[in-house]
């Protein structure tokens, strides 16, 4: 430990900025007994440098001009803790070109830029590190690309998004709506403002987009992934998804499937027996299948100041051990050689197979059912279950859900279709997919 | 991947061993697309190299002695896949004294004279990998070492050996008594023909050692470890646990209390809603609690011969990729830096605080419970619940059932005793631990 301390140059003085601090500061003994030697931030940037004198920054220099940080040659290792695509792509790129190494947690940045800045990262022989990206605290990048590399992993499903979790475990154990239980989430502090990108599943999207990249060998391309969010799902739906053995959670699934790989993300019914049906509230969960591990799962807080400043942490302290080592034998980036990146296509999403839940307003009269199964039946789509409610006294449509067995997607909206346009069906039909995870 | 393919040597070539070997030669194009160059057993020791010809060894020299795969100049790294102490010991000392790198899924061996090894190691300035020693294919020495690496780690609590709990989930689902189930176990392959070993926690006990020393900075110090077996443990235990809201699991525990640490393997009460009380049969799980993270959870396979060689691959590829690094920044062996050891105390299980579950046969008689209730009380401990089933009418005993809150385990022994010394009470009283694992 008689090595100088390592100068670490932040971005960002907001939640996981100050987390980042205070688990540097707090942990640096431990830190330094682990790394060899101490990690210490000498100066950091805030777009407020007034708001940030709340924090404890003694011995820090506090900048309002990001730019002055990266250009600081004192810094050893930038890092990104703004989040968003601009300014943090050109501040991250301007660092890779000083030859410094950078440590984000900045995941679209990573699912929309990730190739652009590793190919800049490599030819400058710099590391960037991004553990925090996804899953918050959970070492799932580590897992996946380093304790897992024997294996040919066929699929990663994760519940990747605390706020969508939070809002599907309160409905369903409180049973309130949608919007009621969001605005519970907003006033908790578990649901931005503006929540769009959480419940709109493209947060899961971004994360879902670097799971698959280093879990298969495949470039980012988030605008490949297919996005559904929580926002139909009724309290209803839970109910009779209860009934069936199963329940919903909004997953990001990434599947390979040997002719081509699947990115979604969407509500999905998992069997209630599965241990990812479990995980309940803002916790976070990715289950990955290898071909010689089977399955395993990884389970933590995937949000918040402290959980996502121990991957930053880690994430420095890797750094920091290899930041001596020949760049060409580090861990890649994306888990893979940049040279054996497999170009196998993204399926359409009306190419994937999956089992469905279908749920449709049927007038309650006699043969309702069977002009049903009549369309299904002539899509070669087999029904799992039933289930048909007794109607309301003053209800004149009566809901009925089908369970089906694994069909091609687009067989099943061919079905939807057909089905929408009985006279018997109101409205449209609500579908969502069911995954055993097995 | 222009290098030439990195060449192993492998010692024993048992279940683990051929799954080493498949896994290496189906998964080679993956292998070398993500460490960059392939890795290739070259050559093979067998106890019985005539027996191991039933594995497909083409391209591999089979030799009956160990001694000559260590000295073979062609050989980079030894993969020591054959267990126990000897002669595992004095071979791997033989490898890292040519200067070649170890991989090892041996945990008898790294909890006994891993300290002897690592030692050895350094000076050579080789590595020593050990993943596959704990919880078979998940990779939670990786997690620990270096995932979590920015946090104080306060617990780490593990369902570690799949041979106990497999049992006690058939006991808990068929209502078999132990040695029913134990010999089913035993014809099913999921317990040794002499099941001592795990039964009795020393196995776990071996792998917790492991934990607890990457966890916090100690030596590691197999003989600390306060083991206790679940053999005792009875189909009413389960029952009563159930009854109360917990669930019987078999767990390595080892906790940092600021004055000492707790290492101990017994069978556990914890809550039925913990995730961790989910995990059932053969499959294992650690928890693993930081200051930072907080909780997280780590689920998969804890042995077999695919998932076991999914972490020997891993640590194959993770040896290859840091060979040409520099020693002394090489992620160290049991995750601090060796001059960083900490000489903080083992608690003596005596002074260890817990809560407790309590089973003893009372004379069916008005004061018995006053008796106990006596007894405790004078002890300091609360009563969280006690649960007395009406007698049957041919008995003479009934069993009465306490779970007490936490006290320190040298006031229970006292409280036990006493309690056993009264007339009212038949036989001893059976004592197991709960933990909340909050």
């Amino acid at each position: 430990m008689s090595l100088q301390p390592v100068k670490i140059g932040l971005l960002g003085l907001g939640t996981v900025g100050g987390g980042t601090i205070n688990v540097l500061r707090r942990n640096a003994g431990e830190i330094a007994r682990r790394a060899g030697r101490g990690i210490v931030v000498v100066s950091a940037a805030a777009r407020d440098p007034g708001k940030a004198r709340s924090l404890a920054l003694d011995g820090i220099r506090v900048a309002g001009d990001a730019n002055a940080i990266v250009a600081d040659p004192e810094v050893e290792i930038v890092c990104e803790l703004i989040g968003g695509i601009e300014p943090a792509r050109t501040l991250v790129l301007a660092a890779i070109a000083r030859g410094k190494h950078v440590v984000t947690a900045n995941k679209a940045l990573i699912a929309l830029h990730g190739n652009e800045i590793f190919a800049a990262a490599s030819r400058k022989g710099v590391m960037v590190a991004f553990e925090a990206a996804v899953a918050g605290g959970i070492p799932i990048i580590k897992a996946i690309r380093e304790g897992l590399s024997g294996n040919r992993i066929q699929t990663v499903a994760g519940i990747i998004n605390g706020t969508c979790n939070y809002i599907l475990t309160e409905m369903r154990q409180l049973g309130g709506d949608f919007q009621d239980v969001l605005a519970e989430a907003q006033r908790l502090g578990y649901a931005e403002a503006d929540p769009t990108t959480d419940i709109d599943g493209i947060d899961a999207a971004h994360k879902l987009t670097i799971l698959a990249s280093i879990a298969f060998g495949i470039p980012l391309q988030f605008d490949k992934v297919y996005t559904e969010g929580i926002g139909r799902v009724g309290v209803m739906d839970i109910a009779y998804a209860e009934e069936l053995g199963y329940r919903i959670k909004s997953l990001g699934i990434a599947r390979h499937g040997g002719d081509g790989i699947e990115l979604r993300v969407h509500p999905t019914l998992i069997p209630k027996r599965h241990p990812i049906a479990g995980v309940e509230g803002v916790m976070n969960a990715v289950l990955v299948v290898g071909d010689a591990v089977g399955p395993t799962m990884f389970y933590g807080r995937g949000a918040g100041a402290e959980p996502t400043a121990s991957a930053v942490v880690s994430d420095l302290v890797d750094v920091v051990r290899a930041m001596t080592s020949d760049p060409e034998n580090r861990v890649p980036h994306l888990a893979f050689q940049p040279d054996a990146i497999s170009n196998i296509i993204v399926k359409p999403m009306e190419e994937v197979r999956t089992a469905y839940y279908l749920r449709l307003s049927a007038v309650d009269k006699p043969g309702v059912l069977a002009n049903v199964t009549a369309i299904l039946g002539s899509l070669d789509i087999s029904i799992e279950a039933i289930i048909q409610k007794e109607p309301d006294k003053n209800a004149n449509v009566v809901p009925v859900i089908f369970l089906t067995q694994r069909v091609v997607e687009k067989n099943m909206n061919e079905a939807i279709s057909r089905i929408e346009a009985l006279d018997s069906v109101r409205g449209n039909v609500f579908r969502m997919r069911v995954e055993t995870l097995e």
